[in-house]
């Protein structure tokens, strides 16, 4: 078979917006905080800096610890919140139950129950089966419910949905934990603020996520009720989640609050990918599989061809007994990476249709 | 009591190396390396760089695992090794035993046995009246000796006694590990290669310390032996050390080795303790405790005026019992900082003496 | 309402085979043991014999360790299999899911991943999806299926089934573990051996139970391959399983082993809930489930009367969603028990369906 | 060499008092236990009774959970005072530390730390250096000191003791845990009751021994202020320590508390100690360490004899350095064993010394 030229690849990454590095503020604001010394784990004023920030944008007092990456500030969140004798509700395709390799159940020691979700969903009917686990001593005792906002799946919770949640776990005397690695992709994607969205749906302790919006690395843990956090700082401390040089943390996390760079960054690509839902929607090869709610695009392709494609620009293959495949744009992502990409797209599966056809 | 005018203080912070920024090199790499995207978790160019680097210095094919911090690192290192039903010998004086706050021991499940130091360090015998125990199911079986270099006390393991432990560990059936989190300052104090103290000693396991010595973060997990290597990815991922943006501590690690810098930064901050040594040996409320091996001087002041210091220029206590505090240099500490800050304890310390004379 | 006077109820009761004590060969086992000093630990004659009894019974030299209790033998079985970076699969009913408070978790730290049950069983599909998963960092390593036979529905498991799922099981590098509780009513029920049923199909671990068959206390951890009992010595004291005076245990296990009393003993439970379900055919309120295959009669009740036939002859409700209850007979249950339970079953329901009526 | 016949040996063994089988009540009680059917997991009469019996030993309204064993007792009790986060002291040579295989460190999570014990026993002094931890996260949060009554070491902690321990403790926000695997022999020792050594000094929690002191099997865990209780049932049954066919251990209880057997059994093994001391006194080969306080007698003999006397009567070393070996009555051991251990050790070690001398 004589190759074909294979067309422009984009500049971007499809591949997950992790791909993405950091916004130009964030580096900025970390060589500024390379100024003198700073009292190492925390005690310097940046990290201040960020823990008024964070509760600025709640709008409340909430208790704030900064730490390393993702799967450790869900594993500080969810081990503050548990006792190793409790369970923990999530989704089949939650992050703490695929992405994390365990990690929240072996340092928790709890039970981490899987349901069926529902378009990537948790739903408060899943929970009733084992509420009436509670008070029997036989059965792990259901303490916490925990979601993600963005879901895995690229659906958006609703400020309805997820006050249900908080209001059924409330119910049962259990606590909802939100995983908000792409919180400010949701927050876009409906226009509310985080105190509409988190503070006042009941939400009790969230992951705050920065490293997939423009940080070079960083996360906090965010307590919205006082006595949830009083042993919160030895957890993360022996999470190994406590930032040794914290400085550059807090510097990040207020370069990214700063004039909403946070929200500027997920608003775009949030609207990277609805326009690559629209230009690849003439490809006969592509079938997107729902139109994009954040900054995910999940579409089937013709599943032989999937090592062609990654070899031209790499993306991840996400359901193969589907033939699904996700395109994630980042705040890095330009309208003509999408441009460039959806080409060739278009290019390297009607080269294909037409090559299988003859 | 009329307020004499504080003496200028020092611009760099005695508190601790970790106290210090980062190496304008450093900040540099990681400016540089946000260019474009590049594939998270590490399948990317520069943590590929910072491996083979690390490997160079080793000069031998060491599993090379990034990972976030020290504590997260030391606890994936011991974690690798130690199965839950063993233990892991430490002086009492460690920094898995006092200052990671029992996260070795959570995340292990392993028992953690403590012994007396001596100077800092652990001797070959103190691990004896536990081998008794090997084969026995009543009692934890000894696995694993943890020691770190330089030392919680500031002392450093020659390259003899590292290696009667490796041997005395051997010849037991157990592993050794080391906590390098200031490995550097060690290399420079004694004068041999990493090759030389760590490999050549027989240490089966090492955390390669970059924050202390010029980073914004990062350390690494090395594996002197492929086999015990096996595994270390699925507990690096599970303990949350595993950095999403990894490139950005390759780069960091690359600029550090690069042109010896992490040697470079390693000596100013050993020689600024030197000079400290020298500084304050004048002043009759000061007492040395010994001289500097690496970049901690230990003193005893006069208790009574700690508060007084701090608040002129921070530092931490060590041992109240004896009236011991703790002055640390780090790369960024200039010959003017000491000379500020002996100038400053001198001023302050004999004038204190003088007033509770009167 | 007047009350009808209660119709005589049985002796024995149906609420679970643990609800019977012992059969008097244990007790005199147990008092025949009671004489004179042995070494505490499993280093005495009755220990001894129990193992090599075990071993008989295995025609295969496996290696064997005397535990306390059910949930106890389950916890070191699966402990001694698993990594903490690794996951057992079991489905969603699985005892060592519902019923042992998640101590196999917390002990563990292993993931326990479930899936859901076909009849109470594990079928080698369901483990399909997981095994995507083997060789990635993210995920936990599938390692581990575990099964119950009987299975918590009461249905039994084929040979042919379990050489299945042992065959899918390490096909894909992965061990099969039965947690048999009862595993000897399973036995009668398919007219194997246990050498057929364990050691010829594959299974590479198993919980071997006495309880619920006719012992005071006593169960066994199993090792069909004596590579993965090498530690499992310190995994058990760990556990809190090492029986102290251990020769109580092995007394109990060598007088149900000999002249296959603990197979007389679970063929009378199995013949008694055969029984059982023959003799309340013909009340029209009682819908059996299916056909008992082992000890256990599943049936649907009318569920308003629950209350008043509990307080009658206690017995569990299994699936109220379902209106099913669990009637459940033990080696103790006579056909005098089974025909007096039929017939106050009768007499309560069709007096009560009469009382609706009116 | 001409073998000497060996004298006579003694019909109990000396090895450990878990080396007696039980009481013949207790053997009676657990046969007359055998009748009909019971519900499981504590919900039986037995059960009722034995907690309802040691409540009146306290002379207080404790809460009272049986398990299986002493080192699951621990463990349960142990872990329901602890968070992963906080520590626990003890001293290097409690059965905690040494003799349990490191369960209670993994199960918990929590740190255990060492001091160095005086006579077996900790002082209250040495909680002082860990208390400064307090509040910091850096380090393990100290909240539970445990002891062991009698001491590992054979000595018995005095009231005053016990309550200047647990006064320590408190001023501190911390509890105190009292390990009594040998409680009665304690208790006969001192003369005080259960209620003045154990509840009025301010112990929180203890395991209360009945294995070593009659029983076939069985311990109980004891909180003694309720709010202490409140999850305890979670953990005991996470940790395999609900026992199934409770009746069992409850019956076997009341036996040992009925009439003061407990006791009575404690008093018999102290008082066989006593007089092994008097018998041993005049052989010059063995020097008794100290008076033995409860129902160890420790003493140093010629080392190079112990396999020949472990080959004639066996009995464990206790501290090879010093030549020491541990002697230990139980409630089974007469005074014509002890005479006949007596004579056995003068012949065989008279012998020996004679035949080293010529």
């Amino acid at each position: 078979m004589s190759a074909a030229p294979l067309p422009p690849a984009p500049e971007a990454s499809f591949a997950s917006d992790n791909a993405a590095g950091a916004s130009p503020e964030v580096i900025e604001a970390l060589a500024a905080a390379n100024a003198g010394p700073a009292l190492a784990y925390g005690e310097d004023p940046w990290t201040a800096d960020a823990v008024a920030a964070i509760q600025e944008r709640f709008e409340a007092p909430v208790d704030v610890l900064l730490a390393w990456g993702g799967t450790g500030a869900n594993i500080v969140g969810l081990s503050t919140l548990l006792q190793p004798w409790q369970s923990v509700i999530a989704v089949d395709s939650a992050h703490v139950i695929v992405d994390e390799a365990g990690g929240p159940a072996r340092f928790s020691g709890s039970t981490f129950t899987t349901v069926a979700n529902v378009d990537g969903k948790l739903v408060p009917d899943a929970i009733e089966p084992f509420v009436g686990w509670l008070g029997e001593e036989h059965h792990p005792q259901p303490a916490v419910a925990t979601i993600s906002q963005v879901t895995e799946n690229g659906t958006v919770y609703s400020i309805d949905e997820i006050g249900a949640l908080a209001d059924r776990c409330h119910a049962h005397g259990m606590l909802l934990h939100l995983d908000g690695a792409r919180i400010a992709n949701a927050l876009v994607a409906s226009g509310a603020t985080l105190a509409e969205m988190v503070r006042d749906t009941g939400v009790d302790a969230m992951t705050f996520g920065f490293t997939k919006n423009g940080a070079v690395f960083g996360e906090a843990v965010v307590y919205l009720r006082p006595e949830l956090a009083a042993h919160a700082r030895f957890v993360r401390k022996q999470a190994g989640q406590l930032v040794s040089k914290s400085r550059f943390v807090g510097a990040q996390i207020s370069a990214l609050l700063r004039d909403d760079l946070w929200l500027r960054n997920a608003r775009s690509a949030n609207d990277r990918a609805a326009e690559l839902t629209v230009a690849v929607a003439g490809i006969d090869a592509v079938d997107v599989v729902r139109p994009p709610e954040a900054n995910a695009v999940f579409a089937r392709i013709p599943w032989d061809r999937l090592d062609e494609l990654q070899r031209w620009s790499f993306f991840w293959p996400w359901d193969p007994a589907d033939a699904q495949v996700r395109w994630m744009a980042s705040f890095a992502t330009t309208s003509e990476d999408v441009a460039t990409f959806a080409a060739g797209l278009r290019q390297l599966l009607d080269a294909g249709v037409g090559q299988s056809e003859r």
